[in-house]
């Protein structure tokens, strides 16, 4: 436990610990498992308590470890592999997104970033809020933006917001023609709200994938879904084929 | 500048501050310019050091300051779209990626992570370490695992390492028809000889590509490419036609 192969590398002292604690955490720890308070494993290791803070810091970003007020320092389980061609044409079929609200306001009273990307777009925007879980944990909480322009025919008589507003967009969305999609991945940190969903603190890191719908030569709609970053390991595939190989791998290597 | 739209959700003093700060990015400061220093700062916006620093991390992790030791905080330019289309077959005519050195061990001895992913294969493993820049900047380091199965003709009177080596390794690897692949996203750490290539310090958080090369019914290759995560925005496209579109938005919306 005390060698490492980048003996040859000069590496702060953390990050030392680091890599002598990750290869601990697979011979000497369970999955779940609480780990000892930090005075103790600090003396365990002959190291200060702030040494052993940094690296328990990289081996949650890493997602090694999960660490909760009130329950402690827990060894994680794998990430969970999530696969983003569920972003799908909301609406559709086999969507895997729950909507919980829906709010309408300008859009020029969108974030910047949003208004943005509806350049020559004019009037409202309903602004849907859906939530994604896996195996029964919130994985993703995503802010969905149609301009009233793509659901001309919504009907106006209904309540102006909350999930029967929600799906109601949705369905009138299935009318335009998908033409296409593209997506981008960056790091972000949780927001107030969407912290609160995934259980999370804000500021949390996150994965937020922004997801630009094309329909009648123009962007139809927006997603920008927020993933925890911690238990998520975002998925692409090329084809439907290989997007089942996700789960399988080792029937490729054999 | 003292208000937000997030008033009705309870949310910590950083997290308000952060907001806040953030506007005041887009109005009073350019991109590049040097912010006032965190005393001067915490007086600007009546609070204590320590919550400044909060939000100034929360603005660093997503992509709007860049903080240097020596330099100081500056204001970031937007990040930089990076498309990972360009994880074409490795070695082909249109690959951006430069080789930088070549070392070969058996498989058994590569990172666990690796090991799994060429379950049924055995014998050595080259791993081609590669580089890619944008504009002049390194965005991205990877290492390119090949087991010797996939690349059988490789010479073995050459270099028995370095940029040449590898070099033939992608040029043998050329000779299998690629059958498909598939990639993975997740948040990491920096390790530190990427740290060290990427001008990064070691820890600091990254974007994790992992992508997988079928061929012949297996894995034929894998690569791990690292992520700047603080000016890297990675961008996936259904096809071709759209891979276009990630930089020229305003074409779709007009």
């Amino acid at each position: 436990m005390g060698t490492t192969q980048l003996e040859t590398v000069p590496e702060p002292k953390y990050w030392h610990l680091k890599t002598v604690l990750s290869e601990a955490l697979d011979t000497d720890f369970s999955v779940g498992e609480i780990l000892p308070n930090e005075r103790d494993l600090a003396a365990r290791f002959g190291v200060a308590r702030a040494t052993l803070r940094q690296a328990l810091e990289q081996l949650e970003l890493e997602g090694r470890l999960h660490r909760r007020r009130g329950v402690g320092t827990t060894v994680a389980p794998p990430r969970v592999d999530v696969s983003t061609s569920q972003h799908t044409w909301p609406g559709a079929a086999d969507d895997v997104w729950q909507p919980a609200d829906c709010t309408t306001a300008t859009i020029a009273a969108a974030p910047a970033a949003v208004t943005r990307m509806f350049t020559g777009v004019e009037g409202e925007l309903h602004t849907v809020r859906r939530t994604r879980t896996t195996h029964g944990q919130p994985v993703a909480a995503e802010l969905l933006y149609v301009p009233a322009a793509s659901v001309p025919e919504l009907p106006a008589i209904e309540a102006p917001s909350g999930p029967v507003r929600a799906r109601s967009v949705l369905r009138e969305l299935q009318r335009l023609g998908l033409d296409g999609q593209d997506r981008a991945v960056e790091l972000g940190s949780a927001r107030a709200d969407d912290a609160k969903e995934l259980d999370r603190l804000p500021g949390a890191p996150v994965l937020v994938v922004t997801t630009r719908y094309f329909a009648q030569g123009r962007t139809a709609a927006v997603s920008v879904a927020t993933y925890r970053a911690d238990t998520c390991r975002l998925t692409f595939g090329d084809s439907g084929d290989l997007e089942i190989s996700h789960h399988g791998p080792a029937a490729h290597a054999s």
